[in-house]
């Protein structure tokens, strides 16, 4: 391709509403342009990625045996009615009436829709299983869009669904997609890591999400250092493991009422009393199915709310007003303990191991020292209902955990039955009866993937792509243009490219030479071919990769080889 | 790819609501299944075929220069505003409102979307003209969805937008995309002819249609036979041409009234008063921008709204209502005449060469002969205002035209500045003034071509496809899985045909052998290689064309490169 005849519309600013390095770049790259909010349009240089990456993530999806299908964006609300989402999805799902004032909706995903498609064309276990995919755009009309399009409300997404007679073959088909998932982020060129991750509204018992590395990333990640263990879990998952008490814990004391006017937070309660915040427990009042639960955690925890939801069975869960808590606790908001409530209480082990810890008295401005669990309350129960914390040791193998961050962007799931209970997508079994299909689903954010990689490669110069993914993977620069052999060298070494099926732009254009490099490295290709006048007329070129602050010499006759091996070496 | 690992669930039976033979033919094969009125799935079969159009449709327009972007399906309501289409655009246009009351529509073309890009991101003559393409997701909200895929609200379209500083730049480029248009449907192996088109609703000035020829297709076309000529219309657009005054026309004769009680078809008053349908003057009453208008064109003759709306340059135009004629015409529907009327009159050119002919007397239950235009009435304009009819001479060369039907599949139209000014589209011209962009745009129906294809390609069979677009171009199948020969001898074909880079199915179901036949003639497969018992055990395979009622033998060891010989001489 010729720069000339290209359409790459650059800026030379940061766009003002940009809010994260990938959204500023590919605004300024010409990649993408805002059209509303969550709304972009795609520009030939950024489509060529994304193309680049939907089309390994279609390759490997085909080598594992999944089969292309395209469904209809808009989905009727009846098949959303009988999964039970039409009530519960919120306002993400954006609703549609059509002429006749028949409702659906516009997919965020397609669940409803693949288990209406099986069940109407699968019957017998001997059709069983297939595993379906398709990339479709889905909206999801998030109320604050943001990054760019990371979290855009219209995006492109690679779904996958498949369905099987009995557990041993979705285990299979689970651990084909990891493995296929592995490959796929791998051929990427991009360093990430499977982790394991709550299930979240999709629902199901057991899912894996990929995580693409990046310390911008928004998603926080507990990972075991231990590399025999390789433990690794969103925060929001990570299990806890309790620390076992210690040896020569102290004598537990009597408990005292403490004056702690106006403190109701940890940081304060901690000076106040003159102990550390992990003495202190944490009263966390929530509504869960319409009953009143208190969650009990150490204050330098935070109380994982899933967890809690999990452990309690409940279908929902959401935090207690403070007419709710004042009614429950007898006191006001803040002071709070876990003795005479109104509630049901449950704790976390870390709690039922404080000795002489502080917690709230029950009446407005005091707290009570050396309270201890089991002694002073006893909880309903007792459940790991915290988020881990960095040094908490790993729950498989002890070794202290460390965080770090990364961007979602592949998701595999265990579905159970949830939808083909609910929709009878049923098959015979040998014995003639009719069993639920057991269903998996495995997604990957195609146009997330782009903003992922950006935020994983960039430096102050603009994007550093993967080759395996950038929009060219070669860019030849002709200094000067007007200079007819700079020219012609050019266009020798481009041509003898293309012929070579390397993917080469051409920067043809009559601009300063400074003027083309900026821009290269901007949109980050790879390599970087210049043909300069002074080094022409010693028979030589340069060669530069995209990472390097120095560029190499090359003998003219010997570009094209040189250029062949740094691909080869970048691949 | 191996049949029993595929998803194609064919049924035996033609569903009871596909109401034509590619809607049939497309649900019985397992390619779609029925999800809403107007919406379907995809399934494998169906989406590897799309697939391989779009391919070819991608690959030419790269080839012409032509860039992809991708542009999101929901569109603010503002631009739509900005254009003036919002309010025009109808109950076709399905609107949106988003959380935020936010109005947006579904797309259904995108002109106003890549004008907002282009006028946010070009501003000089020297970066046209451009030409940008996407394939996108287009939903109209029909009010009757018809003929399965064909006539689907949600669809699959290539759309392309050009952007031009002059007019010379936007002929250029409307004749490259004609002819990448012609090489798109050659590719495709389809009949199909360009024609000239009306510029419907888009807007415009000029636009040719292309059709897939079929028996079955919606569209009429007016086509010269004279190959120098090769004159071909939509009749919508076909100009017709004034047949000259017969040299010995007969004198005009004194009018005369007679009663007609109950008669106002044409075929009835021509009964009645012994003439030819061609003599009588159709009345039809017309509202055009709230005007009365009638039109009159002779009785074997159908008005063409468009060229009526055209010639009086009216935005809207319908028909009028029962009260309207009455007042206008001062007697009943059906007996209007020329005459005396409350409306501005248009004649067709062909009326004016009416001597002696039959109109309403203006009265009920009588009618006049003997009505002389130009004697007795005077029009307030004459223009062409019909429908061209089969053997009406060609209006390039007068040879009598011929009537196909087709579908059309593709269009490309001269846009003018109609979007550019409305939107302010503009760029800077040497001397520093701002013009509008002249645009052209470019439509491709990626998924009706799919049912276009086989409307034009099916037996009583099933399908018939062109080798070109043919979801697998081979089946291999072995008659008997059960005899090891000849399963291994099929699994050797399948192999060496896959290493040939051939799309090829096996057919390794264990089900009789005329089974496997008919699904493999109903979803079209162009060549068949058979492994059968007793032509195996004398070292022969039999390989047959969908389109050939015989078959063919070949040694087994000569099968791949019979094989390949045949795709060859289909493509």
């Amino acid at each position: 391709m010729r720069f000339s005849r290209y359409f790459i519309p650059t800026l030379k600013e940061n766009p003002a509403d940009a809010d994260t390095m990938s959204a500023k770049l590919m605004l300024r790259s010409g990649m993408i342009r805002k059209v509303a909010a969550g709304l972009y349009d795609w520009l030939p240089l950024g489509h060529k990625v994304l193309k680049k990456v939907e089309n390994i993530v279609r390759d490997e999806m085909n080598r594992a045996g999944a089969l292309e299908v395209w469904l209809p964006v808009i989905q009727p609300k009846e098949l959303w009615e009988e999964s039970g989402r039409w009530q519960f999805y919120g306002r993400e799902l954006l609703r549609i009436k059509d002429r006749k004032n028949n409702e659906f909706c516009f997919a965020p995903t397609a669940e409803e829709m693949i288990t209406d498609l099986v069940r109407k064309t699968i019957k017998s276990s001997r059709e069983l299983p297939v595993n379906l995919y398709q990339f479709g755009t889905k909206f999801r009309d998030e109320i604050r869009p943001r990054f760019g399009i990371m979290r855009a409300r219209e995006f492109l997404m690679k779904d996958a669904y498949s369905f099987h007679a009995d557990d041993k073959s979705m285990d299979e088909t689970y651990k084909v997609m990891v493995e296929t998932y592995t490959r796929i982020f791998t051929r990427l060129g991009l360093k990430f890591r499977p982790v394991e991750a709550d299930t979240g509204s999709i629902g199901g018992s057991f899912s894996h999400e990929f995580m693409v590395l990046a310390d911008t990333g928004e998603e926080q990640i507990a990972s075991c250092p231990n590399v025999t263990c390789g433990y690794a879990a969103n925060i929001e998952r990570a299990e806890t493991r309790p620390v076992e008490p210690a040896a020569n814990a102290p004598a537990a004391l009597a408990t005292e009422e403490v004056e702690t006017p106006g403190k109701s937070k940890v940081v304060d309660i901690a000076a106040a009393m003159g102990v550390s915040a992990n003495k202190i427990i944490k009263t966390v009042f929530m509504i869960a199915d319409a009953q009143m639960v208190v969650a009990l955690v150490p204050g330098d925890s935070d109380l994982n709310v899933h967890k809690l939801q999990r452990h309690l069975g409940a279908k929902q869960i959401w935090p207690a007003k403070d007419a709710e808590y004042i009614a429950a606790a007898g006191c006001d908001v803040g002071f709070a303990g876990p003795m005479n409530l109104k509630a049901r209480v449950v704790a976390d082990p870390l709690v039922m191991s404080i000795v002489n810890g502080v917690t709230g008295a029950g009446k407005k401005d005091f707290h009570l020292k050396n309270v201890n669990p089991g002694r002073d309350f006893t909880p309903e129960s007792v459940a790991d209902i915290r988020n881990i914390r960095p040094s908490d040791p790993c729950p498989r193998c002890s070794t202290p955990v460390a965080f770090f961050r990364g961007i979602e962007v592949g998701h595999v799931f265990k579905l159970g039955t949830k939808y083909s209970k609910a929709m009878k997508a049923e098959f015979l079994d040998e014995a003639g009866n009719a069993q639920p299909m057991i269903m998996g689903c495995y997604g990957i954010g195609v146009s997330r993937i782009v903003a992922a990689a950006i935020e994983q490669n960039n430096d102050e110069w603009g994007i550093k792509w993967p080759v395996q993914i950038a929009p060219f993977q070669v860019i030849v620069t002709p200094a000067n243009v007007t200079h007819d052999e700079s020219r012609l060298a050019a266009e020798k070494i481009y041509n003898a490219l293309l012929e070579k099926g390397v993917d080469v732009l051409l920067d043809d254009r009559d601009v300063r030479a400074g003027f083309k490099f900026k821009d290269a490295d901007l949109i980050g290709i790879p390599l970087r071919v210049t043909i300069g006048e002074k080094s022409l007329a010693r028979g030589m070129v340069e060669v530069k990769r995209r990472y390097e602050a120095q560029a190499t010499e090359a003998p003219l006759d010997a570009a094209i080889e040189k250029v062949m091996e740094t691909l080869q070496a970048l691949a």
